[in-house]
């Protein structure tokens, strides 16, 4: 039986024991909101304080939540019985159910049952993919890694001009061969069929990972356990504009949602690798620039408040320079200098220099 | 030679000659406008009509979008022969240069250099991909099927949970074996998910595909090559709401903007599977209703009209059932029976009883 299974099966004997003591069904689960969430400097990654709070049966403000953390419980249980994975809005239809008797659903929106298996996490100290439950999936990869999933043997090297599609839950694939020197990550798609086009990962001897908009779990997971199992370096590669700053902001420290899972997420060594200041500068992009709007003025002064940026000499420059330009660059305005340009000159010109930011 | 390059090459030449012989420079650009586009009920397919109009070099009006066009055929050209691909947002930044002695730059916004394009397309008969421009890679796809792509030979069976990672282009896919009896595409990655773990791809001999979101051009030629050159049919299964049957109706009949790419992009034969207003009484769906939006009844109504629907009694009869529901809902709704409900019962009875929309 899975490590979960058995913390799922604990937690249901637990309860049941207390019942039958005349004790009153409870759950103690740590508090995930901003007050209870702290940035530790010596680990460098956001992590849950120890305050926590009893959610009890026989109190009108607590049964509904008591009941939902119990019910995706019981999903999840289900789940890990019959070796099979739910998505979140999967896991929403299952768990709204009429109560007997009742107009009353368990659940009336997808916020509720998501919330409800974050609670069941820092509960069972389990994830959510440990709990066979998976979010979106989305992202190519490509490089001289060899894997093992389900049953197939998967080269990376040898996969088309598609890549390989990265699933959303990615804890059960095994490494047979990893030969790179470091991970590309980037938030573009188009960049990584530029990349990819140019066989970068063959020359460079690294991998190359790509979403498409967000940083998805199981994107995050992957770039950890390559970073923690193979001691790879991850180097990010983004817009110059304050979306840029976040996305390598959440894979490196965390979000504010998920510190209680912070362990198994960030990324503590990540590096930014571009666009930067001063490559506005260095490869003239200037002429591309696109003026930010106020929502991105915005953005950027809340990203410059956040706890590990503030006393970060190098991120404020970073901060300071976008604002005072006023505008923002894409990574395809690289294209404007040769089409393979970004895969022959910028990027193991910024590898070789080590110029990135940290 | 490519046939696209020899076609610019042609192109470019009967320009020079005849500039050489004192003419003015000029093309003829097909009007790519509602005002020349046809439902074709014998094709079933949007088309371009007849109408052009001339692109004049020595015209105020028209010298831009001249010189936009040839910009972009030349960087086409230098493309093809460093065989290498663009993104479209490659390309803008590309075409993005500055006239000599002047502060004009030739294209200033991507809708520009996208325009310029799409003229290049019609006006050679060449599709962007032919050309070598992409536009975003997306989607994944698993079934018993081999294909060979840039040197490696790929096994859609034998790719783990993830599947293979579709590319923005899939012109030069060659397909080595194709073991299927139909190709199931929907709009949800995690649907795709559920039906990968559930191996139903390998239950029901065909090839399941999904993208997220966008429903890309690499998307649309990967299933109208299978469709074909391999007759396979194609079913799409979608959520039950406007955006759903819109979906569908641009894969089946083609799109506005696309009208001159009718030919390579459209499926004639293909058949809406699900949900439909029978599905929310036979698997009482009603209990997982979404509440239309006043956007959603606006959009149900502008699709409801269209002239591929505006005389189809199926479709009709959807729109109507619609409409009086107020509501729409969604694939995973039908996981409310049961994880594997959709892989074990739904699709199969649906796919077997020929229950499906045309």
């Amino acid at each position: 039986m899975s490590e979960a299974k058995k913390k799922l099966q604990t937690l249901g004997k637990e309860l049941v024991e207390g019942v039958k003591k005349g004790k009153q069904p409870k759950l103690d689960v740590p508090i995930r909101a901003l007050s209870n969430i702290k940035y530790n400097e010596k680990t460098k990654t956001l992590e849950l304080g120890g305050k926590s709070s009893e959610r009890l049966f026989f109190n009108v403000g607590h049964v509904k939540k008591f009941a939902q953390t119990l019910e995706v419980a019981k999903i999840s249980k289900q789940l890990l019985d019959l070796q099979k994975h739910a998505s979140l809005r999967d896991m929403f239809y299952m768990a709204k159910r009429t109560l007997p008797g009742t107009n009353t659903n368990l659940v009336d929106e997808q916020s509720e049952s998501d919330n409800a298996i974050e609670d069941l996490e820092v509960v069972t100290g389990f994830s959510r993919e440990q709990l066979n439950v998976n979010a979106n999936k989305n992202g190519s990869v490509a490089g001289h890694v060899v894997i093992e999933d389900k049953g197939d043997t998967i080269d990376w090297a040898r996969m088309g001009s598609g890549g390989w599609s990265i699933p959303s839950n990615v804890e059960e694939i095994k490494f047979k061969k990893v030969d790179a020197k470091y991970v590309l990550y980037m938030e573009k798609a188009a960049v990584w069929e530029r990349l990819h086009e140019d066989k970068f990962w063959d020359k460079q001897k690294c991998i190359i990972m790509s979403s498409q908009g967000q940083t998805t779990r199981g994107l995050r997971r992957l770039l950890q356990r390559l970073s923690s199992e193979h001691k790879l370096p991850i180097y990010v590669l983004c817009d110059y504009d304050p979306y840029g700053a976040y996305i390598y902001s959440v894979l490196k420290y965390g979000s504010i949602n998920l510190a209680h899972m912070a362990e198994s997420l960030t990324l503590k060594d990540a590096k930014y690798l571009g666009i930067t200041s001063n490559d506005i500068e260095k490869y003239g992009l200037k002429k591309h620039f696109i003026k930010l709007k106020d929502v991105d003025v915005a953005r950027l002064k809340q990203i410059s408040e956040y706890d590990w940026f503030k006393n970060n000499k190098a991120w404020q420059r970073e901060f300071k320079a976008m604002k005072a330009f006023g505008a923002k660059a894409e990574i395809q305005a690289l294209s404007a200098r040769g089409i393979t340009f970004i895969s022959d000159q910028y990027l193991p010109e910024k590898i070789k220099n080590k110029d990135w930011i940290e």
